[in-house]
């Protein structure tokens, strides 16, 4: 039932694989390969077997029994015995030298590496194709999420309208745990505890890691080329738990999401917090856990929940591109696409969305009305309106307002004015628009 | 990029396709394949064309213009030019014969006949595979949702543990319904008026629709043999709002699952209303939509959300069917593994869980002592109680129990005393166990 065609050793019950990264998933891809042998197996008819590792450091937590063990990574381009190499040491130097050298061999690659996908995966990709190698990453995003595969395959039928993503887990940790009125600062340090955040969480708190993530859905969606440099990214350390509180009592709770959007005037690129109303499901998504709305004009609105990181669930996806391999498909394009080509991108300013605006003013009789005055006069309706004076702060006070949909450009011109007039300290959140 | 193998013309840009039946989903197909030409073909390489269409009625709501149009079915088979053949008339019958006919002709075969493949799938799957075609049904389960490409491939590095869906959009319209206290025959005439339900209901309402997907889900699940009469089947016709509205306050929603469980003493086939915690994503999965979620041994929980039905998403899975055969993939066993087999099966009586009871009896000082004696006399624990005046009808009060997990033929052999001493009205209804 299967064939295995495109192996280095044309042996059609074994699949012989380099691994290069012995840390958290490495180990978990040598782990889940050895628990699941016997059913990965009996679904394959043939076996995956790790047989080189390659690691800087000792390997641990998993038994490399009768593997070759190699310090220096370029050991397994060199490893002729091999079929596939897989890429988990991180970063984009040595990364792109040994997927490079990886492919210049004949050899296809497995990789969980967004960073260096997201900037350098025009020139990796083409190099693979020159070959006529596969590069495949589905762990790169969304760890457990099959959700490339959704993308390139299960959707194929559709034009795809957006997607919409929770894509960092250790934002969506410390947004979930805001919500119990508790400050980012507070939260940041104890993800960093549990081991959720790295030391430096720039990475995930400023959407730089979501901004990679959503590079790659973006081409697998639209069949554009990967352009990194291309997406607007906004981080997650202005928000306040007031912000959450207030959002929730309006009917939203904000996530970090990562979207990219096609309008008639061109594809939306973005990272940045948003308002999603509750009604919808993925506004329920708390804690470290990833989803990802599809929408699309032949199966609708779907989405896509599971973990996003960790050693075994981003395994799981590790496994399931080698399984790929083995079974010699013919293969979807590595963009999903025949023929990926530009398309016109829309700046932000041009997105026409609702937005949460805070801003904290001073308090005099009519501030408010000056606001008010202001925002009319940029054509923006006010949608919900929450002044506390409870929240109140020296002689400054929070005036929360919710916006009908405008353009970007407009609320910025408004601000701009309301903050020379009122020294208002603002902060403007996008709303994701309802189903 | 792209290569097509096996296809009877043996040209390398073009997929013919005949369709039969040209109802909801035919249509459907047709007018997805049109609007999404360039796209299908940007992304593929290969054109998908309809050239024959075979069907009793006249085609509605789709443009068939330079299509063959045959009036019986079985023409498609003896049309020489066609690649591959989509069943999309129902039922057993005739179906049944037309995908026979096909495979003997060497023609792969698309099909969204969940009732079928449960039924007859076993034979159907044998014919496909002697004859060296395909049989592929990514629409026969869970409409819009590429479930079953997530099974087969997504997570195929997994060892499922257990499969649970909401996969009857009309039985979650019902459900979702009645928690605004209306009444289960009310809610259903709407769902009729609303074409959501047939006029022969049964189907739909007593799970035999979720039934065959589920025989689908748990064979890929488990490398299993499709066996539709080892599926214990309940409907939810006996379900009152006020189960419902209990059931919230208590922290549960009610929908009606599907669930393959493996446990160290077999896996359990079952179709049966669930009290979910709405700490649960699927708790929050309302109206005509369907979801998913599979635990694994790599991966966890994850949860695939999606329209359960309707013309443009079934279409959707059809498409991504085609785009499949189109490119020639060296192919997924038609169960997602390469061996399956028997495995053994878990009696409805020794599953062990948590229950929902709820009793009507007769008022009386000391009835609910003689319920929590029977009870705790089969070992019995209770969780919680909810006992309501307000709800009474008559002389009879009802009284809400949740139980510890216990094995279900421990709580029948309690209820079997309790109903004799008490002459209670009883229904009893399982918890789905917390992630």
């Amino acid at each position: 039932m299967s064939s295995v065609v495109g192996l280095a050793n044309n042996n059609k019950q074994l699949l012989r694989i380099g691994i290069a990264g012995i840390g958290t998933v490495g180990s978990g891809t040598v782990n889940l390969l050895n628990s699941n042998r016997q059913e990965i197996t009996r679904r394959l008819g043939v076996e995956l077997r790790v047989t080189h590792v390659a690691a800087r450091r000792d390997p641990v937590s998993c038994d490399l029994t009768g593997v070759k063990i190699s310090r220096d990574v370029m050991a397994l381009t060199e490893d002729a015995d091999l079929d596939v190499i897989v890429e988990l040491i991180g970063g984009t130097d040595t990364a792109k030298q040994l997927i490079l050298g990886a492919i210049a061999k004949g050899k296809s690659v497995v990789t969980a590496n967004k960073a260096l996908l997201a900037e350098h995966g025009v020139e990796i990709l083409a190099a693979a194709n020159a070959q006529g190698v596969q590069v495949l990453f589905e762990a790169a995003v969304a760890g457990g999420i099959p959700i490339l595969k959704v993308l390139r395959e299960g959707l194929a039928g559709n034009q795809i309208e957006s997607v919409a993503g929770i894509i960092n887990g250790t934002g969506n940790y410390i947004l979930t745990a805001m919500l119990a009125n508790r400050d980012f600062a507070d939260v940041l340090k104890e993800a960093q505890q549990l081991g959720y955040a790295e030391a430096d969480p720039r990475f995930d708190v400023e959407g730089i890691d979501a901004a990679h993530k959503l590079t790659l859905l973006a081409s697998l969606a639209f069949g554009i080329p990967l352009a990194y440099d291309k997406v607007y990214t906004e981080g997650i350390t202005r928000l306040t738990p007031m912000d959450l509180l207030c959002a929730d009592e309006l009917g939203y709770r904000i996530k970090h999401l990562g979207i990219a959007h096609k309008t008639e005037y061109g594809i939306s690129l973005r990272v940045h917090p948003a308002l999603i109303a509750k009604t919808q499901l993925l506004a329920h998504v708390d804690g470290v856990m990833n989803a990802v709305v599809v929408k699309s004009n032949g199966a609708g609105s779907s989405l896509y929940y599971g973990a996003g990181a960790g050693s075994l669930p981003t395994a799981s996806s590790v496994v399931a591109d080698l399984m790929e391999l083995a079974r010699g498909a013919a293969g979807v394009p590595p963009l999903a696409f025949a023929e990926v080509h530009e398309q016109p991108l829309l700046a932000i300013e041009d997105v026409e969305q609702a937005f949460y605006l805070r801003l904290w003013v001073k308090e005099r009789p009519g501030v408010l009305a000056d606001i008010a005055t202001e925002l009319s006069q940029q054509g923006i309706s006010i949608e919900a309106i929450i002044q506390k004076p409870l929240w109140m702060q020296g002689d400054r006070v929070p005036i929360i307002l919710l916006t009908q949909p405008v353009r970007e450009g407009a609320i910025d011109e408004a601000l701009l004015r309301i903050q020379a007039h009122t020294q208002a300290d603002i902060l403007k959140i996008r709303l994701l628009p309802k189903a």
